[in-house]
């Protein structure tokens, strides 16, 4: 069944009218007419079963029925990533929104050689990406911001771990299984809070400078944690963090709360 | 510090010659000469410095000097990936390299659309991954070979754990935590096969034909596993597997052995 991102209110009865390019998908490259179904969603009022009601060259109308599935929206976890090459900006974006990520913020640090993204093209990858894996919500792609000022102007209720290939970094998913109320010898003090909301924060290719590293290590609401022994592409960081944080404290329903972990 | 894969033997002195391609590389693109230094690496012999002993248009000579680090392995841990189009394939490849797997079984399922692909220009993609990652080995990619053909010829203690979106299945995390001799309600009992001499199975974009599932589920060393309630590519569900399980059970060190899991 085709599933369709849209901005408009659904309700029943309600009227949505398509652009060129979502009518041309609809009618040219997926052959549908007049008269067939499809989902669509917009992030507030769930996913409605939709009927297309008008169909031309320059557009398409659907027409709503009735609501499929209830609104829900999955764990409460941003990316921040360090801007790299657009292929594989657009993949990690690509990753985030099948992964459940709820955000994806674009981070300048001293050791990114970008400054820009388009961020028009990375939400409508976001999209697309949601519409194919289930989810019904579209994961906010936000405007590159200096990871100083991003810092200064933290919530501190959302803990944030950063990927850090220098230096001592507990492996991410001992953080996370030791939150659930593991601990081994270790106690769970604060690692709880990793588990809730949370962000996680991949760096440029050529690492963070030693005075970003400073700051992110001091900072109240920061962990730094490790993806192993090998050195991995920013892509393959960032989809690998965001599938252990599911996997151990997101809706993928694994490593729960009681597990002890040695120390 | 450059680091190249070849094919020679390596011991002090030995001279190992280049072809057209990473002469290119070393001296056109990083604009080597001779006389400098970097690392090469066979898979057999550890890590090496070696020194461009000659350089020229065709071609170029190393030599190799001292030992840096001695030939390991990583994990025993082979991915078997159903055929996918070429961009998604090359994609996992490189992934699987640098998330440390030891070999890439390709894989023809009855919903794969193709039934080739280019080993070469894989093995090459392999090579670079495992060069930019840091391993002292190479995955070897071996040639497409139809599933049922592949578990008739399965060797029963290398266990085996395949992705299946529909029915039930457990948590991949669940499984390989349950299997360090974690238990809550449930006995470890052959979970633990599954952190040791191990392989994963992702079918195609359509899934497994209901045959191939009942195949698989039917066989004494397979376990279905689950990877969260969204649909995720094949690309995607490749590379989160190849990350639960190196942070579970591989060389990530986490969830260690003796974490107990509720059921």
């Amino acid at each position: 069944m085709i599933r369709l991102f849209v901005a408009d209110d659904l309700s029943p009865g309600a009227r949505i009218p398509l652009g060129p390019d979502p009518a041309r998908y609809l009618l040219a490259v997926m052959r549908r007419g007049v008269g067939d179904t499809l989902l669509v969603f917009n992030g507030r009022h769930g996913e409605w079963r939709a009927r297309i009601a008008e169909a031309g060259k320059r557009g398409a109308v659907l027409e709503a029925e009735a609501q499929a599935r209830p609104q829900t929206l999955g764990p409460d976890l941003d990316l921040l990533i360090a801007l790299v090459k657009r292929t594989r900006l657009e993949l990690i974006v690509e990753k985030a929104a099948e992964l459940g990520a709820r955000r994806v913020r674009l981070v300048i640090t001293r050791r990114t050689n970008a400054d820009h993204a388009n961020i028009a093209r990375l939400q409508a990858i976001a999209a697309e990406a949601a519409e194919q894996t289930g989810r019904l919500d579209v994961p906010d792609v936000v405007a590159p911001e200096r990871l100083e000022r991003l810092l200064a102007g933290w919530s501190p209720d959302r803990a944030l771990v950063f990927c850090d290939e220098a230096g001592e970094a507990e492996p991410l998913l001992h953080l996370l299984v030791r939150g659930a109320g593991g601990g081994g010898g270790e106690a769970p003090e604060g690692a709880a809070k990793f588990r809730r909301t949370a962000a996680i924060l991949n760096g440029p290719e050529g690492g963070f400078d030693p005075a970003e590293r400073d700051g992110l290590r001091a900072a109240p609401f920061t962990r730094p944690v490790s993806l192993g022994p090998r050195i991995l592409r920013a892509d393959t960081a960032a989809i690998s963090a965001l599938a252990l944080w599911q996997a151990a404290a997101g809706d993928w329903a694994a490593c729960p709360a009681t597990a002890p972990v040695p120390n």
